[in-house]
């Protein structure tokens, strides 16, 4: 699949290696390619570097792994005709650290960034995943519980959410929950009021749930 | 241990059951013990009823199991000279359901309701714990994943706290994440966001998560 990573992040960084080693054709679009390429992790990754416009005009696949507060922002500097069609998944979390930590959600419970994103690029087709754990987790379940731990994936376009949850499985991950409905990001975006929490009170950010029914 | 339950929900009548079973002299708390007990479930209840400031009079740990949106002023029935000293254990949620189902939070999550009834009760040992799983499951852990699953318990006064642990280990629970600060209520109670649509998602209340780190 051809997928483009938006964010340079570590949360970008580690999904564009993961993914490029599953065998997908992988792209992390950035303002400024130029300037990424001389930052230490970026100069030695293997992953090519593009314009933003540029990496979503390819794919099929968009992942949105920029900061949650920015996010809209930055996917506006993407472009909302390289966004139509495509399946967009939100991996991001609004969290607001402008008074310290623990953050606070950047969205009042009736919303969330997914829906946010949603709503200022209508064509395209959102589904929220991947947001629950860190990022060495999200490309690694097998390290937790022997792998039997729970992702959730929310979305209104069924197309667009068996897409994700086919990317999910590749990555590893065996019990997903999938929510219908993308409304159903506010609860997983919600999830990150204890889990950052427990990432204070555990000492580290490398943990999940299994969902026990 | 002289247990006060303060509501005669479903919450609260699980509880007094449950904990009356384990030896401990339970009473529960009603604005009108006589009406109450003409309720069909408290008629075949063997749990007494008493007035709320009697109920918590003679209590040592005092269980608030009303409905979260009314909690402080039903507690303020209650009377602060009959919480002050007191181990009082939240278990309520401050679940809105006025624009329909999933409810919202009644709090910004700059807040909790556990905060919200410190602040109210400032002599009060306010712990929050079991409000992240339905009633079934607190008092009966065993029925999901042999047991294994995980419930929190968040507090400011340590001994006090230690008293909730002390319970939640005779109600049969294991694994049991201690969370320093009555503060982490605010992620307990931002957890509902995703157990209302899980519930929804799985057409039942009774499931629960396990912590894997």
């Amino acid at each position: 699949m051809r997928i483009a990573i938006i964010g340079t992040g570590v949360v970008g960084r580690t999904l564009a290696g993961a993914l490029q080693r599953l065998g997908h054709d992988v792209v992390v679009g950035t303002r400024n390619p130029t300037e990424t390429a001389k930052r230490e992790e970026w100069a030695t990754a293997h992953v090519p570097l593009r314009p933003l416009g540029t990496a979503a005009a390819g794919a099929d696949l968009v992942v949105n792994a920029t900061n949650g507060l920015a996010s809209v922002a930055a996917l506006g500097q993407v472009g909302s005709e390289h966004l139509a069609g495509k399946v967009l998944l939100d991996v991001a979390n609004p969290l607001d650290f402008s008074q310290g930590f623990p953050p606070t959600l950047g969205v009042k419970d009736t919303d969330s960034l997914a829906e946010q994103i949603q709503r200022a690029f209508p064509e395209a087709r959102v589904v929220k995943a991947l947001n629950t754990v860190t990022a060495s987790v999200m490309v690694n379940p097998a390290a937790l519980g022997d792998g039997d731990t729970t992702i959730f994936a929310a979305g209104d376009d069924s197309e667009a959410l068996q897409a994700v949850v086919g990317v999910l499985r590749e990555l590893g991950w065996q019990d997903i929950v999938e929510l219908d409905g993308l409304h159903n990001a506010r609860g997983l975006e919600m999830w990150m009021g204890l889990w950052v929490r427990l990432m204070g009170a555990l000492g580290k950010p490398d943990f999940n749930v299994k969902l026990v029914r």
